[in-house]
């Protein structure tokens, strides 16, 4: 095994281990919301974000661990975020990662209560950051707003891609980020940097998707220069910062090499 | 003029500036998200829970206007959960305080989103307290959690009224009195008396909810002695406050005469 390998899989087993510690206990009371939120949260999923969040830690000197409930959070925010724009009202999506999605295997009513509490739950396992836990908690609150706003802009079909993908995607990468360097102890302009790279970041994974359906607003070409140039302002953005950035690195290549 | 009415006064000036203060601005982009939120908020209501919670910290011996974003905070969930109740997948009320519902005037897929925005909202605002943020944010997390367990159970229809009156009602109620108390400095036993004060003012103000709608689950008599129970238990727990809690009492004396 390699030294890379060893860190994504102590990283994701951190991210796993404290979801679980966070969310209700099987068979919880009331057992028809604790199944929801389960079923929602340990369907599977990369584990993206909470792996920025700790990785981000680390970049500025801190312990992934110093990270681990502000990693937890944002991957129940994504999830609250997946269950509402699966709804019949919105995306009227009834799977999801190939089984059923949260309305489709509980009802419409359950899934908008599932998303509503495990956004409650991701506020409630951000303040519990051992260090700054008002800026992440304020972290995590603009970024939850932006998604939403990213949201309705979509719904709203005004064609403002670029607002829509910074909002509906970037934001949970640039709160990941931040929440993890706040609560790993970095400083305001490392804070900065990590803004800059998961920004950056988000843009290309979003541009990356594009390809990926075959469905880019600005067309093939256009595109995979703009997965190139904002890789390229994610990764340089990392310099300069105190801890060990590596991983960031190597998950900024490996988010946009998913074609290969 | 008397004092009360002053304090009153006061005290729902603060929460309304408050609210102004941290609600998007009328017309900021999305423009679809600014005013569905809005609608939801201005459209009226009584206020009471940021009442509790700026009373409380002055009950402490705190100020008003150290609570004035945790009272904000509160009034946001709450309206959020309204939002969400009336939607055509759980309650389906189209009308609400006599003005149409948010779905009703901004569709389904836009008032499941305003709900959202407005719990994002609440979060990023109970983060700005001066004092205790991350224990405001907890407060209101668990409260958050908890209100939707409860309407987990109520649409189960178990019939376990107790669970249903204490999460669905009286969690709010708590979070409200709690935050002050912690945003107002108050110590551990401060916020454990005003912790019993809300739970118990939450429950007999269900209680004489369930007498004005006529529809009683223990029945009329019962009902009614609960409602002097809950309310004496409540008022008693105000006793040893360091701070001045007359209005505390006097929002309790109030909540549960709504009859006369």
């Amino acid at each position: 095994m390699n030294g890379e390998q060893d860190t994504g899989a102590a990283l994701l087993d951190i991210a796993e281990r404290t979801l679980q510690e966070v969310l209700p206990a099987e068979g919880e009371r009331p057992s028809g919301l604790s199944d929801s939120v389960r079923y929602a949260v340990c369907a599977g999923g990369k584990r993206i974000r909470p792996l920025i969040c700790l990785a981000s830690a680390v970049a500025v000197g801190g312990r992934a661990e110093d990270a681990a409930y502000p990693a937890a959070a944002i991957e129940l925010l994504h999830n609250y975020t997946l269950v509402h724009d699966d709804l019949p009202s919105m995306d009227n999506d009834a799977t999801r990662r190939g089984k059923p999605s949260v309305w489709a295997k509980f009802g419409e009513a359950n899934a908008v209560l599932a998303g509503d509490a495990l956004q409650a739950l991701a506020f409630g396992t951000a303040a519990r950051a051992p260090r700054n836990a008002a800026g992440v908690v304020a972290a995590l609150g603009r970024a939850a707003y932006g998604v939403v706003a990213g949201q309705v802009e979509d719904i709203a079909a005004t064609g403002d891609t670029e607002f829509i993908y910074e909002h509906k995607t970037a934001d949970l990468f640039v709160a990941a980020a931040v929440m993890g360097g706040l609560a790993g102890g970095g400083s305001d302009s490392d804070v900065a940097r990590l803004r800059t790279f998961a920004l950056n970041l988000g843009l290309a994974f979003q541009y990356e998707d594009d390809l990926l359906d075959g469905d880019s607003p600005y067309g093939c070409e256009k595109t995979e220069a703009l997965v190139r140039e904002k890789t390229e302002a994610a990764v340089s953005a990392l310099q300069g910062l105190p801890g060990d950035a590596s991983f960031l690195g190597r998950i900024a290549e490996k988010l946009v090499s998913r074609r290969t």
